[in-house]
């Protein structure tokens, strides 16, 4: 793709310039006016239901008309629910509280020079996502309220919905007396301006992709700005022989039912030799009954197949796979080694779990297993900000620096170091390197 | 250049396979190994001073047929007391506190689920810098403190050197016990092959160069894996009109002269008007007397002459500029905001410092001013781990995510969701998600 082939009517480093000079007014903004501004947002969003469904509405039509497929289509469809449950999101991020100055690591030097460390806003995040509209909202509430300046760029599917949401955010925005460029959409469907967005370095200082593995991808790829890639779950959960066979039947059929579509879905279940005659028969039963596809290795599908659960034979690619979907792949192995080894080759080191009533065993999984998340007797669904009592996440990271795991408030953060203290009356201090 | 022209010898893919596979071994590797594999490095490095030496003179020697500027030539020189520091810096790490397994955020959610964080190594670690060999052993010293993996490439002028210290501390790390693979030397001069270690996503967790601006572009560009970049410091000091004028005198001499070479040395003063004619003939004095070459803008320029200060017109270039050497630009200013101004135009990010008895002003600076450190009355120079109380660094961050500022031994590390709890005798309790 050529340069400049597509982006004639968007000036990208206006809008990178006019939210750095943004973020710079939100980085100083008291809470209680950062709050103000989300319950403004959650009200016009109301007030503007007609708009925005119309706006939606003509997404959807257009989707319909291009084939997209229906389960796509729901994602991308706004309801007066759906709306209504965005505005009392962005009404409850109002309820949580701000990071944004909280002073950690303080101490005194040696040299009785002191230090801490405040944490500040990142300055402007860029979002790339797919479909959901919803994401328009959520990651400029979570923005706003830790005091970053947003740059959205939704997918080509929801450019009038995100267009729309996006009018009626800055509106809210600049009745609160905040600048409007502090949540700026990029309507535009042009792939080239991705690839310009990403290497924006001068006025963004981090990307937040949300989306598939190609998205991720392609924003690797593309990045000179930093990238909080993650989102792919390949999830596994490991059940042996000391686990109480009631309560592993209601995790994995929780962890791979409750809702199969989302990245901390289970997608493989590993049950230690010793106990699969005794699991497979009921928790195959149970998710068979929910309509779960089971794909098994030789020695699992001989067990399910003996015991009349309808079962295929699992291929290579079921292995390491994340299947956002109604189908579960099912690995009979020695014991907790095999077990490591599968998910350390296989795993995407997003969610892992292990069912077990040895302590032993469950201290060399959580010690072993390279993931945000492990899990003991837990289901794989718990990692999401929501449910760890974050409040609210912006994306999932599964990479090592930063964040790992649900990108909260606190996520979208940084600090400065305060080397130093502003005068106090009569105590003039200063400080050299010795 | 073309893919494969100058990597025929290294088998890259192999290097961060071993690289992977040692990193898990030292996730679990207790403190008490890793201190004493460190104190075992620190005596394998003196014991082998003749052949470190004689590697070392050799790349010095061709260095200096090569024509290298003596300056460089003497950041790769390596001494007798050179290497004694360096054995001591590593005997040093031993006894720093080790922050992996250390747990934050511990709690239990409303359904009685214990959730903490638990702080782990990164994993593998590649490190990609210039010059000084004693950056192969720093950095392979604070990684294998927090037990990470490592893949270090220096620069071509001391390969030599490297890949003899990288034996040293290998056969040190299996004298240990652990794992040679633990620490890789890639000393082979070939650009082509960083740029394919730059993306070898699969087996490095993140990229940390150390070295010029060109250095942390090609990075940047280059990598698929996260980089931590930095290191560029264009510092600024303001001085308001009511600061003491004795201690400014010294605060501005420490951040210029004490180490002009490094990169929170002072680049720019920025001078309140009110206080021009009182601070520059006292402080353009010093600075002169210790050969800084002064350039001014106009309004300086004129008060440094008339107190028979030699000082030279500030060209565009001389702001925004990491000078690393003896040299000040200077600018007159109206006041605190012209100064902010100034800064969020030309600063990099690192270090600025405020010199003032005004709190309110000291306050604004500290909360306006966006870079990684932020001084009150103190030198620039103090933006570093050991001076900090961080004990070490491998490197100073400029960027916003991940860390900011030094990367010490905390910053070496990431953490894991632990979510549930081992069994405990007699209470059985599984949980799924609601």
């Amino acid at each position: 793709m050529s340069a400049g082939s597509d982006e004639s009517t968007v000036d990208l480093e206006a809008m990178g310039a006019a939210a750095r000079s943004a973020s710079r007014k939100l980085a100083t903004t008291p809470t209680a006016v950062k709050d103000e501004a989300l319950r403004a947002i959650s009200r016009a969003l109301r007030q503007a239901e007609g708009q925005i469904l119309a706006a939606n509405a003509a997404d959807v039509d257009e989707a319909r008309r291009s084939d997209l497929a229906p389960a796509l289509v729901d994602r991308l469809l706004l309801t007066p629910a759906r709306l209504e449950a965005l505005a009392s999101d962005v009404e409850r991020v109002a309820t949580l509280p701000d990071p944004v100055g909280e002073r950690f690591d303080e101490g005194v030097l040696p040299n009785g020079l002191p230090v801490h460390r405040r944490r500040v806003p990142l300055g402007v995040v860029a979002a790339i996502y797919e479909a959901r509209p919803n994401v328009t909202v959520d990651v400029a509430a979570l923005c706003l309220k830790t005091g970053n300046a947003t740059i959205l760029r939704g997918g080509k599917e929801t450019m009038r919905s995100n267009a729309t949401l996006g009018e009626v955010v800055c509106g809210a925005l600049e009745g609160s007396g905040l600048p409007r460029e502090a949540v700026q959409v990029l309507a535009d469907p042009g792939r080239e301006l991705v690839r310009r967005l990403l290497r924006l370095e001068r006025f963004v200082d981090v990307v937040i992709p949300r989306g598939g593995e190609a998205l991720h991808r392609f924003c690797r790829e593309n990045a000179t700005i930093p990238v909080i890639s993650g989102g792919i779950g390949v999830c596994h959960l490991y059940v042996d022989a000391t686990a109480d066979l009631e309560r592993a039947r209601a995790i994995v059929h929780n962890a791979k039912v409750q809702r199969p579509s989302v990245c901390n879905a289970l997608d493989t279940l590993l049950v230690e030799r010793r106990m699969a005659e005794r699991l497979l028969p009921s928790v195959g039963a149970d998710l068979a009954a929910s309509g779960v596809e089971l794909r098994a290795d030789g020695e699992g599908l001989a067990i399910l197949h003996a015991a009349g659960v309808p079962a295929i034979p699992a291929g290579d690619g079921d292995f390491g796979t994340e299947f956002l979907a109604l189908v579960l792949s099912l690995r009979v192995v020695d014991g907790l080694d095999e077990a490591l080894e599968h998910i350390h080759r296989h795993g995407s080191g997003h969610s892992e779990a292990i069912l077990t009533e040895d302590a032993a065993a469950s201290a060399r999984f959580v010690d072993e297993v390279d993931a945000a998340a492990v899990m003991v007797n837990a289901s794989t669904r718990f990692n999401d900000g929501g449910q760890l009592g974050l409040g609210a996440e912006v994306a999932v990271s599964t990479q090592k620096i930063h964040a790992r795991g649900p990108m909260a408030l606190r996520e979208l953060t940084t600090y400065k170091w305060v080397v130093g203290a502003p005068p106090e009356p009569g105590s003039t201090r200063y400080f050299v390197r010795e």
